[in-house]
């Protein structure tokens, strides 16, 4: 049984903590306070449920601080809050990361500027959140995917048009890259629509692509949409 | 007749300008220096003719000063670099612009810190060029639209997909807006896919797209490609 460690105890990692248990993970979920003291959050206004609502459905997921999860984990999948990622990371700790591929699914959103968030200017255009993470952990084979849409998406691509649209991935390791496809694989990602964009630079792509995700949610209402790539034959 | 003032002489330009000729408007191309003494472009690497090959075949199309043209123009379309948009505009004159709809399909990419370009960062991310010409030309309705792709596509649709792919369409203006709308139409887009993502704020989304754009663009090797957003029926 493989052990991933996800880092963030949001709707975006208890999505992936969910979707990995039904796959046969053995899964950890990090948090940033020891998990005795993780603060309970409400029923949120898209409709996940509270924290403790979801823990008590997701029984085998075990809680960890991120040190804990780090070292137990055979990977690492960060969904932490963009803004929080390379703290989050640095307590997770380096010697439990060295030599791991870690998955980024987060976006470097600035929520300080007014609705909707920008990026934060350090990490975005001449920078990327995965840029930024390779850099300061060069020894863990970084992987950014699936960080253009919305959580329920990413796992469960099929609830949209068939599965028929659109994923991204960068990264510097072609074998990592490889590793990550076969997760999203396993998530029902058809072959065919995971676009490798190359090294790990391309995820300023990906991530400058999130103010148009925003501008269109705001415009339709609505989260369940992906991209398709279209092209001439 | 209707008329239109192209701003820009380069390739962008030149496929709007045989575009509106088609479509019997009457069209004028403004360039920064006299015209008797715009220097001719060699084909380029994507196989776009010189600049005197192309007016050979584009007899109709009249040169102009930005002045000229936007004085002669009903309607204004800005087709120049980005980083060079405002200074174009402002060398036009305010007073040739007021009160004209003005369609923008520039992008602030920025060329000076490597390939691919970057954002300007003053035009990007808490602010656009779409806004940036809103700002310096109040009296003007910008209606920021059809920057997310090859300018081969932009104005035929339907050479993809059956023309199935999307645009977007931002400004602070509806019925400039819905005016532009019904170029678009003229071109081949099918209104369902025609996107109002809302005021010119918006343009930050459909702006920062371009790193992406030019990422996928990379590593296809292919321009004639677009997005299609999917949404859940």
């Amino acid at each position: 049984m493989k052990r991933i460690a996800i880092m963030g105890t949001g709707s975006v990692g208890q999505a992936y903590a969910s979707k990995f248990i039904t796959l046969g993970y053995e899964v950890m979920l990090g948090t940033r306070n020891v998990p005795e003291k993780r603060a309970d959050t409400a029923k949120d206004v898209y409709g996940n449920p509270s924290f403790s609502e979801w823990s008590s459905v997701n029984k085998d997921v075990k809680l960890g601080t991120f040190q804990e999860v780090a070292l137990f984990g055979e990977i690492i999948l960060n969904a932490t809050l963009g803004a929080k990622s390379i703290a989050a990371l640095k307590m997770a700790d380096v010697k439990n990361l060295n030599g791991k591929i870690l998955i980024d699914v987060a976006n470097p959103l600035d929520f300080s500027k007014g609705m909707p968030p920008s990026l934060l200017p350090e990490l975005s255009n001449i920078n990327s959140l995965g840029e930024e993470i390779q850099r300061t952990f060069p020894d863990v084979r970084v992987v950014k995917t699936l960080n253009t849409m919305w959580n329920g998406l990413m796992v469960n691509p099929a609830m949209l048009n068939g599965g028929d649209h659109t994923t991204f991935i960068c990264g510097n390791s072609s074998e990592a890259k490889e590793y990550v496809k076969e997760i999203l694989k396993s998530f029902g990602w058809p072959e065919k629509n995971i676009l490798d964009l190359g090294d790990i630079s391309s995820a300023r792509g990906t991530e400058m692509y999130l103010p148009l995700w925003l501008r269109i949610l705001g415009a339709t209402g609505n989260g369940a949409f992906n991209i398709k790539i279209v092209s001439m034959k």
